[in-house]
This record gives C-alpha cells, sequence and structure tokens, in this order.
C-alpha cells in the first residue's frame, strides 16, 4: 500500500505565534494537516525575530514552522477580518493562542465564526485558559512551571526549585491541544458539528505532576525535591563513574538480584536492608554509598557496556551535540534536515508519531519566509485577482 | 446541544503496564473511549503494587486507571490468545508498551492481528522504538530522560544533570501515542484500515529540546544548564524576594519599560546595557544583581500583587499543596475525585482537553478492582456463557 500523511485533507488555519500554537500546528502539519499561517504584515510571527539566526532568518522560528505556509492579514482591517472570515468558510481547524478575549475583540471569537462555519474546530491554547479567576492573566512557560508544582519537584534536596531546561508548559499543552483538536475531528464525522478546544498551559502541567498529586493526597506530606532519584523507585538514578554518570533503572527485584551479580556484589543482594525495591527505597541513604564504591573504580563506558549486555536498563547522560550523534536518533529519522531558500540547510526534530502507513520523515517543506503563500493562498481559496491583491497590498491589508 | 464525550464508540484494548501505555489510554478514556485493560491474573498491572497504597489499593494505579475496565487474561495460554484475537475482531484500537518483540513471540504481533482485523489500530509504546538498534534494551523513564539531552540542559550551571521531577520520559511518549492514534483514526475513515503506530520514549525527549537543537545547530556549542534562566529571553526566571522565590517573565521590550516603571527603577529602563532584550541576555550577569536588589526588599505577596495588577508576567513558585488548592486550577476542574469501593474518596489530575461539547469533567469511573470485569465483558463481547466461564477460571485463563 502506498504510503500518505494521515491527516491530508484538513486544512487549519494558524493564527498562533512563538511556541505552544505553532508547535500543537507543527504536530498537525508533521501529520499531513494543510497549515496556513496568518501572519501581521511586516514583522509576522514573534519568533521570527528570536536567536539563534541564521543569516536574517531565526533557526527557533525555522524549527517549528516546516511544512506551513504562511499569509500575512491585518486581522485589525476590516478587509483583513473578511478575509479570514472567508478562509474560515474553508476550513476544518483554527488554531491561535492569543490571551483569552482578543479574538472576541476583534470579532473573530469562536461564536462569531462557527456562525459562519459549524463545522469549524477552534483550538485556543493560553496560560490559563477560557475560564476561572487568571483566565486574562499573561503567562509564559517559566510562570506555568513555577506555577504547576513541577519546578518545585525538580532539583536537588538541597538547591532551589529548578525549570525544566526545555519548554514544556508550552510543549505540553501544544500537545494536549493536538489531542483536543483530533478528538474534535473525531466528533465532527457523528455529529456534523466543529467546538472549541480550550487548553491551558497551567492545567497542562497540572496533569503531568503524576504520582506527585497521588503521594500528597496520600500521605499529605509536600513532595520535595530529590534529585535524580524516583520517589519509589530504586536504584533508579544517576550514579558517579571514575570519569562522568550515567544512569541505572532496576525497576524491580529480580533485576536487582541481577545487578548485584553481575557488579560481583553478592553481599548487597543478600543484604536484607536492600532485598525489595521498598527497603531500597527506604533505606536508600545507606544504599547510595555502596552504589557509589561500585561506580566509582571504572569508567561510563566500562559500565554502559557491562550492563547494556546483561540486560540492566542503564544509559548515558547526553549532551545535545551526543544526542543529534546518537545511531538510534539517527536511525529513528529524529533529525530531519530542511532546505530553506535563504538559510540553507538545517536540522531539527523529526516526529516521534511512526506510523506504518506513513513515511518516518515528516519534513517537506522548509519553514515559510513571511508572507510566502499570501499571493496565491489568497487567489487560490478566495478567487482573488493580481488588481484585488495590489489594492489589498496598497492598503496594507496584506 | 446535548454534551456527550468525543471518543464514544471506539473501543481500546490495553495491553500496557506502568505509565507510558496507561496515560495514553487514560487520555483516550478521558475522552470517551471504552478502555479494556487486559491484565496478567492474579497480580494485574505492575503498578498495582507502587506506592502510595490506602489501604491495599495503589493510588498510583488508581490515577492512571479511571475510567477503564478490568479483565484478566492468561496471554501465555492458548484460550487465553484465542480469546484476545476474539477481542480484537471487536476492537478499533489496542494499546500495548512490551519491549519490541514480546508480542510477537506471543503469536500476537501487529501482522497476526491485522490479519484478523485489518481496521485495528495497534499503537506500541516502548523505550527506543521497533527499529534501530537498540530497540531491544530496555528503557525506563530516568534512563531516556537521561539519553534525551534533557537532563544536561536542567540544572543549575553549576550543578549536575537534572531529572525532570515528573516522568515526562512517559508521559510525552504516551502523548504522541495518543495523537498517533486519533490520527490514525482519522485516516482509517478514508481508507478503511488501520495501521501500526510505532512511538518511543527517546524520540519522544529528542521532539521536546525544541531551540536547544537549534542554538547547537546553529552555534556548534553544546547547550548547558542554565538555572531557571530561559536562554534568549531576559528577565525570564526566578527571583529571590524578602521570604522566597516567584518567577517573573519579561517577554519583550515593552514589558520591560513598563517593569521598571512599577519597581520605581527608571535607570533601569534607560541602562543602555538593558534596553534590548538581546542585550539583557548578553548582560544577564549584570542585570541579576540589580533584580535581586529590587526584589529583596519585599515579600513575595507583595510583589505578585503588584506585578500581576501592572500585567507583568509573573507566578509564585507553587508547591504541590499549593497546586491544588489554587483557584484556577479548582475553576478549571484540574483535580478531580473519584469514589474507589475499596479505597474511598481519591483526588486525581483531570483533563486539561476542555472541549465546548464536552463535560470539563472526565472521571466518570474509578478504576477497576483487578479482573472487575473479565465475567460481563467475556459475556457480552463473546457471547460466553457461565460455564464457559468457570472452565476458563478452572484452567487460570482468566
Amino acid at each position: 500500500m502506498q504510503k500518505s500523511y494521515p491527516l491530508s485533507g484538513l486544512r487549519v488555519l494558524d493564527l498562533s505565534r512563538v511556541l505552544a500554537g505553532p508547535y500543537c500546528t507543527m504536530v498537525l502539519a508533521d501529520l499531513g494537516a494543510e497549515v496556513i499561517k496568518i501572519e501581521v504584515p511586516v514583522v509576522g510571527d514573534d519568533s521570527r525575530s528570536f536567536g539563534p539566526f541564521v543569516g536574517e532568518e531565526s533557526a527557533y522560528f525555522m524549527s517549528l514552522n516546516r511544512n506551513k505556509q504562511s499569509v500575512v492579514l491585518n486581522l485589525k482591517s476590516s478587509e483583513g477580518k473578511d478575509i479570514l472570515r472567508q478562509m474560515v468558510r474553508q476550513a476544518d481547524i483554527l488554531v491561535e493562542n492569543f490571551r483569552p478575549g482578543t479574538m472576541d475583540r476583534l470579532g473573530l471569537g469562536y461564536g462569531e465564526l462557527a456562525a459562519i462555519n459549524p463545522r469549524l474546530i477552534y483550538a485556543a491554547i493560553s496560560g490559563f485558559g477560557y475560564t476561572g479567576p487568571y483566565s486574562q492573566k499573561p503567562a509564559y512557560d517559566v510562570v506555568v512551571q513555577g506555577m504547576g508544582g513541577i519546578m518545585s519537584i525538580t532539583g536537588s534536596p538541597d538547591g532551589e526549585p529548578t525549570r525544566v531546561g526545555a519548554s514544556i508548559g508550552d510543549i505540553n499543552a501544544a500537545l494536549f491541544g493536538a489531542i483536543g483538536v483530533l478528538a474534535a475531528v473525531e466528533q465532527r464525522h457523528k455529529t456534523g458539528l466543529g467546538q472549541m478546544v480550550d487548553v491551558a498551559m497551567l492545567d497542562s502541567q497540572v496533569a503531568i505532576l503524576e504520582n506527585a498529586i497521588a503521594r500528597y493526597e496520600v500521605s499529605g506530606e509536600i513532595p520535595g525535591r530529590i534529585g535524580n532519584r524516583h520517589p519509589s523507585i530504586s536504584p533508579f538514578s544517576s550514579v558517579n563513574a571514575s570519569d562522568g554518570q550515567l544512569i541505572i533503572a532496576i525497576g524491580n527485584d529480580g533485576l536487582w538480584q541481577k545487578f548485584c551479580t553481575i557488579v560481583k556484589r553478592p553481599d548487597l543482594a543478600s543484604d536484607e536492608r536492600f532485598v525489595t525495591n521498598k527497603l531500597r527505597t527506604e533505606n536508600w541513604a545507606l544504599l547510595k554509598p555502596e552504589l557509589a564504591a561500585v561506580f566509582a573504580i571504572h569508567p561510563v563506558t566500562y559500565w554502559l557496556d557491562l550492563l547494556q549486555s546483561q540486560g540492566i536498563p542503564c544509559g548515558p547522560i547526553n549532551t545535545i551535540d551526543k544526542v543529534l550523534a546518537d545511531p538510534q536518533v539517527k536511525a529513528r529519522h529524529m533529525i530531519e534536515e530542511s532546505v530553506h531558500p535563504v538559510a540553507g540547510r538545517i536540522s531539527m526534530a523529526g516526529s516521534p508519531i511512526k506510523l506504518s502507513g506513513a513515511p518516518d520523515t515528516v519534513v517537506r517543506d522548509p519553514a515559510p519566509i513571511l508572507g510566502q503563500h499570501t499571493e496565491e493562498t489568497l487567489k487560490s481559496l478566495l478567487d482573488l485577482t493580481d488588481g484585488d491583491i495590489r489594492k489589498l497590498k496598497d492598503k496594507g491589508v496584506i
């Protein structure tokens, strides 16, 4: 069977900027949706001015906006609003990440647009969502990482609350947003109607707290920072070899016995303080120095080779250069190239969603230059003429 | 219009255990899919034995398995395999998170099951995926957090690589898995055929590295740990008030000018070293002590009240208890209760996907007791009789 992208045929109007919205529409575009990015004339998406740059092109922007088309449109002008409304008639999905209320003030809120196209799925990704007391407050990634609790449980016990080094405040909201959009697409097959998908960055942080909530609910103790350990599995952490750190993850008692044999420490295997996962976790302060003594005498590669050959879950702590060079990462096409007409070759992360019916590589087109597709899109979708286009340009609408 | 869950009518066979798979099927169940969890007789999902416990029930398990049904089935017995195959005939989706090859060895791999039901969408979530040199290696969350690079960019510059305090190695794979499943559902509307969705935890970590890849690609410099700062936006970090920390996120030059006025430091606003975001980032070492002096003289609540009232993005660093008590989190129904027949009332995170056509609350049923739905499911789906059930029990198949 010929491979094809699963979302081909779905048209997305993307009014979003910077990260959360564009990441959501990138996922949809990677899966084959037609994503038309609507940008403010002259400046475009704010992130076009975010470094690092290749020449004058933002590598940040390019890595998030591959496979999309760029149409410039001034949504504050009546002509611009009218053009958007005409495009909405022919769209399946609209994604925006303005502060709630912004689209309503433009006369382009979900209510107005649903009246034009009841099949429209309108996805709004915002800091705090369209409801609740903080709805109108501004938010950025680090704000919701702080408010959502993840910083309070990330870092070492004697250190400070720690921001996750990637913007998971934005990215998780983007992923939940994409799931919401696709669930709404499925519901539309049954009802014939679109709906609004309202995803908040703060909510998305709460949703990934995982066992921290359960631990607090059951014990009443506020989960703290425990460094690289797992709260209830041991050993499951970084350890120091003679020349650096590696990760070991011994998830059950059988693996523990096997591990002790491999590292030639039968005394640890039979030590009653460490015989079950529960005891190893409770007695971690005692186990830690024993493991330190084990690992200190050989380098990282020695331990990885030995443990991996015996099926003990372990791995290196890779820096970004090592990640990009990793044979598995390469084999899975997780680093793809695009050839940008101005910036040239650029590498970026591929898609982790590997479908047997679709190609493993997803980067088909480089990120668009600002307004690259304005004319062709308006002509093809709205039947505008060269004269119409010229007038709109003269008025600064496009 | 009456509200309804968007994925109702889709039946999911869930063979997954612990976190990545169960989180994926939780997302699908929250959206209304019928999720039948197939568990090993007697012991069930490994995470039923993970603390913390309420009585004998795992709060960890309960928080991830609400809205699902539990059927016990011994997949190593020929009768168990046969029952699974009969269930596959009536399923839309199967989710598993075994190591690649496990299902094939059971005679239940994607090829075999697709032959029985070509419409089946088969989602496999694994550490490294079904292809590539590491495919057969075992992995846990902390292993892929280490290998995938996120640990190398999380933490303070003078500290160690840091594990993210929630298991985002599992959870992000779960989210990409859910997106892949729903994309395959959409494609099935067009082709009439299912497909295999192969999502790796390592790939999913690479996919969220965001600007770290772009920075390395452009500069050749390996991104390091920069604490709670943002690599290219300043100030965008934690700051120390007189009684604790808060987050400020001043994303553009206009906000910076406004901020300086509000905190009564016009000298900073006009300081040429700090006048653009680029300069503030380059001169962060100089700006940091200036901000420290500003914030040190008042407590956290003073600053939050002042800055929030003026529209400056900021927020507290909440511990888990504060997250659960937050008015916005409550207003968004992000903490929901279930009433478990044995454990009683349990709070857990709700769904961040708020759909105008569906209820905001998603927890309909508590997590199932092991095998709670075995009889009714086998009777209703497979037309088994009481006698059949008794025989299967006697043989240890169910």
